[in-house]
């Protein structure tokens, strides 16, 4: 084919998928669970072959659960039983930012800016215990995964993977085949 | 300045950007909280300018609070005193999907993939009260920095901004200038 037609097929293309209306469910299918990394901004999509309308994406500190009921599990829920999302990916990475932080030097820093002792002490889990979660970030996939995979929220139809994603180059790698475990 | 300048200097640019090693801390010194819409997914982050690097970004359904101490507060004072964020952006958007949906058919999908009755009800706050929360995203926005700016966890000189996007054109307005709370 001559470049010009090269081009204008690829405009054509580009023209079309630009302007397709994007449906709120998506087109995937596929709820994402990962991390709020600078590095994964603009990064983990792409790396994914993720484009605008293809999934859901939820993101919090280090992919982690604090809560059973709580705004990740609801969200799941919403996108599983409101959009049609059938696949859930438990998204880590390596490098986490959350597995090196100094849990005295975090507290100093809170109370330095003026956040009472006392708001800290009444977290539950407590501090020690949400970070004590994040020194292992492969360890961490492979828990959410088990937690999500036994809470009743979710159905047991939908199948729960768990990957690892290197920050870095982009690369990533399968921790669990969620398939395996869930029924057809 | 010739073409051929202009294209030289661009991909100087570009080739600095792609190598400059991304640290974890983001060079914006903002973290953003909005909803894990797929519309948002591979739009929302260029149409607010930011790049790979630059920004945390926590996502749920419909960027709600569930839990005053829960994973997105948790996240934000991960953001706020590990990763060096001076500033907050709450983000929610027009059309939300969240909006529209059915308490009674959300609970019937549920129940019909095989969630207990039991698991639903014991949810605290409740299906009710949590999905209440969605029927308007605008004020959604402003309960939710009310709710960050009094949060004693949130240091008081954070900023917390609030904001609506529109999933179509990808257009921003201002709901909440944090600036205006926030002491210098």
């Amino acid at each position: 084919m001559a470049l010009l037609h090269d081009v204008l097929e690829h405009n054509a293309q580009w023209v079309a998928e630009r302007s397709r209306p994007v449906s709120k469910a998506p087109h995937k299918k596929v709820v994402i669970f990962t991390c709020m990394d600078t590095r994964l901004v603009d990064f983990l999509e792409p790396a994914l072959g993720l484009k605008r309308g293809d999934a859901q994406m939820i993101k919090n500190a280090g992919a982690t659960l604090v809560d059973p009921g709580g705004g990740v599990v609801r969200s799941l829920v919403v996108a599983i039983h409101a959009l049609g999302c059938g696949e859930i990916f438990v998204i880590g990475h390596s490098d986490c930012g959350m597995a090196q932080i100094d849990e005295e030097a975090l507290r100093h820093s809170m109370v330095s800016q003026g956040v009472p002792e006392e708001a800290i002490a009444a977290l539950r889990p407590s501090l020690h215990e949400w970070l004590g979660g994040f020194h292992d970030p492969l360890g961490n996939v492979q828990r959410v995964v088990g937690l999500l995979r036994e809470n009743p929220l979710i159905p047991h139809g939908v199948p729960v993977h768990g990957l690892m994603f290197d920050p870095a180059s982009g690369s990533l790698k399968m921790l669990v085949d969620g398939y395996l475990y869930a029924p057809e």
